[in-house]
């Protein structure tokens, strides 16, 4: 049986309102689980400021590490949306003014309203795929393998469902979940062990603190539904042999 | 009149579960708004996978780059608990078991609890100092000018808070907001003269939809209050020149 390939992808998280705290990014948890879902694992996500060196090295160092790169923010019409011009540098690519973009910002806008400020939006890497906007029109655009999309959430979105049927998934990662009132630590070397006996599987740990008690939560992960059932079983069986409940996914209340 | 030094920083988020959807990274925004308070410029940010080489990888790029990096994440007892290896290879120093992590651990822990287990989370690079933990003992740690701190966000934040007076901050950045209902590419030519005109400001435009109606929020950041007050003057003259309310602050309402 031949192994599926693993499919990575990076996200670029473009913006100084991050970094200052100033907007609460929630792109990355939307392509995050976007991603899972069509079986390409997230492996790197960077916020970086609106600063050309600093997209440029970025682009470049996560295009060449990972399989797909997603952008996200800075291809608005103002002096602070330099997306574009920086992917063209990190490809060594003339930045054109893609004629099917400029097409469509002429159909949007009223007479009169499309100035240069606005044209800059059609602005690509030589030889981009638009992604299309079904929001506000002004388009996103694929350059090898990196795909460039808005920053505001509700066209991110629209966008990245949209450019879906584009991307190529490997094996879908699925996960199960087991709970228990159990510190970690008094669980951590049965479950090292569980991990070294399922080394295919990823076997996560989260603490919470729930009704006044610490337990976690242990997330299994892989791609094949008896090796996660496999590992669950055995799960179950050292929680009990701890003194505590296995619960099935996430304890309710908080 | 010296220029103020400009002191950076990076935040590296440690952990499988943000890549795959599963939590939703909070200590961004608290590490943000916290350094922007000390004046210090969060200049990048980057999430990596429970996967020492790349941990070790990025460790090195932002240590080498900023002049201070904060780590969040895998800290605790569990086997996909690998920070401190990591960061003690990322500096190629040897990691000890810290005698007054251990200390600490031994007065926290009834008898018979304080397992390999939870010993681990003693675990430091040689010639650490130790970042105290109020909620739940088992401390972080810097070395050099990197802070190790914890995952769970009301730890981070007791870490963070604590270790404020050790970090030397510049100048302190200044942020001013003035808002209007007018079109970000209809005010664009206007905002980057502004930008020309005020270079040492860093002058930010962030496009929001409320009550049905457009606008943006443009945001003046700077360490001078005077070239601020200058700048925002302007910016109020240019907003009614287009047949708009300046707004001083975010628009009520969403």
């Amino acid at each position: 049986m031949s192994e599926p390939r693993i499919v990575t992808a990076a996200v670029l998280i473009i913006g100084n309102e991050i970094l200052s705290g100033r907007t609460r990014d929630v792109n990355l948890a939307y392509l995050a689980a976007g991603l899972t879902e069509l079986g390409i694992r997230l492996r790197e996500a960077r916020v970086v400021a609106d600063v050309e060196a600093d997209i440029v090295r970025a682009v470049n160092e996560c295009r060449a590490r990972y399989d797909y790169v997603f952008t996200t923010g800075g291809i608005g019409p103002t002096h602070d949306d330099i997306t574009a011009e920086c992917v063209a540098k990190a490809f060594g690519l003339k930045l054109i003014r893609h004629p099917e973009a400029v097409a469509r910002l002429e159909r949007h806008y009223e007479p009169g309203m499309l100035n240069e400020a606005r044209l800059r939006m059609a602005n690509t890497p030589e030889g981009a795929i638009l992604v299309d906007n079904p929001v506000s029109t002004a388009p996103g655009f694929q350059i090898g393998n990196v795909f460039v999309l808005a920053g505001v959430p509700s066209i991110m979105q629209a966008m990245f469902d949209g450019l879906k049927p584009r991307l190529a998934g490997g094996a879908p990662v699925l996960s199960r979940t087991v709970s228990a009132f159990v510190g970690e630590g008094t669980i951590a070397p049965g479950l090292g062990e569980l991990q070294q006996r399922y080394p295919d599987l990823d076997i996560g740990s989260y603490p919470f603190f729930r009704g006044g008690k610490y337990g976690a939560s242990f997330v299994l992960r892989g791609t094949e539904t008896a090796r996660i059932d496999g590992a669950a079983t055995e799960l179950r069986t050292l929680i009990v042999s701890l003194g505590a409940d296995p619960i099935e996914g996430e304890p309710a209340g908080r």
